[in-house]
């Protein structure tokens, strides 16, 4: 069994990449060659069914990807609820969902949420070891048992943050870091390190863990466990370790024929943005960006879907790939539907705007705000919703003042569009 | 009596400009030098009262301002939610709010709002022409009459559109515009020229406009008639022929001793925001610059507030002051107070994303991140609420789910600023 990488570096395809072809609107050539190089990822469990999955690129002269967080905690569980958020995330334009659930059975609301998941599904599956027992009583062999039984379970990208090491750990400890580590999987990693005076499994047998996604051909993307956590943490000595780190990582991957991409900060304020996506570009050798915001600014929580949106645009500007929304829930407590609902569409906005200006994709993207635009000249208001990221919520904005005429409550009469365009028809 | 910048280039200043000093951390030496060149305006009417009003500085080294549009319009008159939303507006940090009326009794209603506004307060008065009588019909005097009607009334700044004029309807009409003109105030001022067939009375009579204005003090705003109303259109020969006679006016206005800032795009993709701002601050040398979005898509209608964040964020990490607010409802409705409110957040989150990478304003910007953060550290839950943009809506997420520990719902006990702090003690 060969996985992606291998076939396209032999010219080879499977039948299903077609589509992908037909989605981003690129040469399958191309397409072959990107995945032969690294440069994009299509993550693809070879468990999957070909006919009900929707492949998804991430990488250069694609479109913008959006992934949506979900998931039980601890602290909340329902499992309905969860699903729920799964199908909203993909109706309103998820390309992507990861499963951070850490609380029930988690095998059991895996497989559930999987079932309504049709796009590419993302696990860290180091909570799940946690959720088993305390972390710190792991032996290595469980921190690979988990990823085995993703990998079985269909799962097709894992979050797994093999650049902690005993070098970025040391970086960590002579930093002034106000919030020291913010990433969940990065914290556990740490902890049992320091607990068991080890090594990183995930970095000692570094081909191991290859040799068990290979099998699947799953996707990996590395963590980034020391994303900074606060604008006085970002692009710090111990980040641009983790990216050295996460570059070699990526090689090897590609030595073996692995999809890889690369998890990046984080909180970072925006005249820093540019520097850090292209920082992380250059170290991988331009594999595959996922971002986590970035957040502009500490100080938003409950608008976080905000400053996310603002960093994202900016990032995916410099050549972020894929973005990770971010609810307005963020450092205050888990989503609700209607949050999942509110970051995807922030997300999408941010993922959309960097599209319009994406080497590859500005032309197709542009046709949609042209559409728009004309839309908008002709007063065709139901092509307008149609074009909004919600048309449900754009039509009730519209009519919940009934216009006077065929323009908007807001200038009634003086519609600009409508009076130039008669003073010119003169 | 002088007007401010008058007095500034004498070294003289007002006792009430102290209090800027103290708002923006600037010195005053500082300050008075920046206003006597013309790089930073306060809008304020010479009719206000010192011991009330709030000053904003705007312009180079000054914190970013944002504006709030409120007003009723033909389809709807309801003032006291016009009140509310002025208030509202305020609360969420609004540093000025445009009465933007154009249906009832408008003289009435803009003195309502006055009174509940402390900060500047900025109008378009050829709206109000435009109200009153068939724009088509009025004369040259009725141009001047509204100004001046707005400056006794005791009006802080004005849009208005003198940079509309033979030369750049010439630029507009061998254009390939997909949307012409989108801005209410220059469609109104271009209706006129064509059926009148004569200049733009403020063009024309720009020295008779600052007379007026300079009486009261008004700082003009130069309103942007041909910014682009969609991305097809965004950074074409009109725009740019605009940004030259606004520059030349600016000129004229510092002549004159009359504050005067600039207004700016409009709908332009992320990629064109840097350029964009940076002739208009060439062409003005260093005019404060007031920028409507800009919107870095045109097909986010519901989440315009957000497409226009992203822009903000990017237009004013390169030099733009101050932020007009775009709401939920642009260019579907009138907005609702609800709709201010997030309007009204979202760009003061993009403002302040700004301030943390402005010269002048980066240190004390980065002491409330600072100070968010530490709350994170140490779980102050209290503390993270009262930093957010909207502490109530803050609290709520954090409640709706009862944390079993100090953390929160998200991550429960998977915390991952709790698990490295424990083990680095080791």
């Amino acid at each position: 069994m060969e996985t992606l990488m291998e076939m396209a570096r032999k010219g080879e395809y499977p039948e299903w990449l077609k589509n992908v072809e037909k989605y981003e609107g690129i040469r399958l050539e191309k397409i072959i060659k990107l995945i032969s190089e690294g440069k994009i990822v299509i993550p693809k469990n070879i468990l999957k069914n070909d006919d009900s999955f929707r492949p998804r690129a991430i990488g250069e002269y694609m479109s913008t990807k959006i992934n949506a967080n979900i998931g039980t905690s601890a602290d909340y569980v329902n499992l309905e609820e969860e699903i729920e958020k799964a199908i909203i995330a993909q109706k309103f334009g998820a390309d992507a969902i990861m499963d951070l659930s850490s609380g029930g059975d988690l095998d059991y609301i895996r497989k559930r949420i999987m079932d309504v998941v049709d796009v590419p599904f993302g696990t860290v599956p180091v909570y799940q070891l946690a959720r088993e027992k305390n972390i710190l009583d792991a032996d290595e062999d469980d921190f690979f048992r988990v990823v085995e039984k993703h990998a079985k379970d269909g799962v097709d990208f894992m979050t797994i943050h093999a650049g902690v090491n005993w070098v970025s750990i040391e970086r960590l400890e002579k930093s002034n870091r106000l919030l020291g580590v913010v990433s969940r999987g990065g914290s556990l990693t740490i902890a049992w390190m320091k607990q068991n005076d080890s090594e990183n499994p995930y970095y000692k047998n570094f081909d191991y863990l290859l040799e068990l996604l290979k099998e699947y051909d799953v996707t990996i993307s590395l963590g980034d466990a020391f994303r900074p956590g606060c604008i006085h943490d970002a692009s710090d000595r111990v980040k641009f370790t983790e990216f050295i780190i996460l570059g070699e990582l990526v090689e090897i991957c590609r030595q073996n024929g692995v999809q890889a991409m690369v998890e990046g900060p984080g909180h970072v304020p925006m005249d820093q943005i540019e520097t850090s996506v292209k920082a992380m570009k250059y170290a991988t050798r331009g594999a595959p960006l996922y971002l986590l915001g970035p957040l502009v600014t500490d100080a938003a929580a409950g608008y976080d879907h905000i400053a996310a949106a603002i960093g994202a645009g900016i990032a995916g500007m410099h050549g972020a790939d894929f973005i990770c929304y971010v609810t307005p829930a963020e450092h205050l407590g888990l989503p609700t539907i209607e949050d999942v609902k509110e970051g995807v569409i922030a997300a999408k906005i941010a993922a959309h705007a960097i599209d319009l200006v994406k080497e590859g994709q500005k032309e197709r993207a542009r046709k949609r705000d042209y559409e728009m635009s004309v839309a908008r000249r002709d007063f065709d208001w139901e092509k307008q919703f149609m074009l909004s990221p919600d048309p449900e919520k754009a039509m009730e904005i519209h009519t919940r003042v009934k216009p006077s005429s065929e323009t908007c409550s807001m200038c009634g009469d003086l519609c600009a569009i409508k009076t130039v365009k008669e003073a010119l028809k003169k």
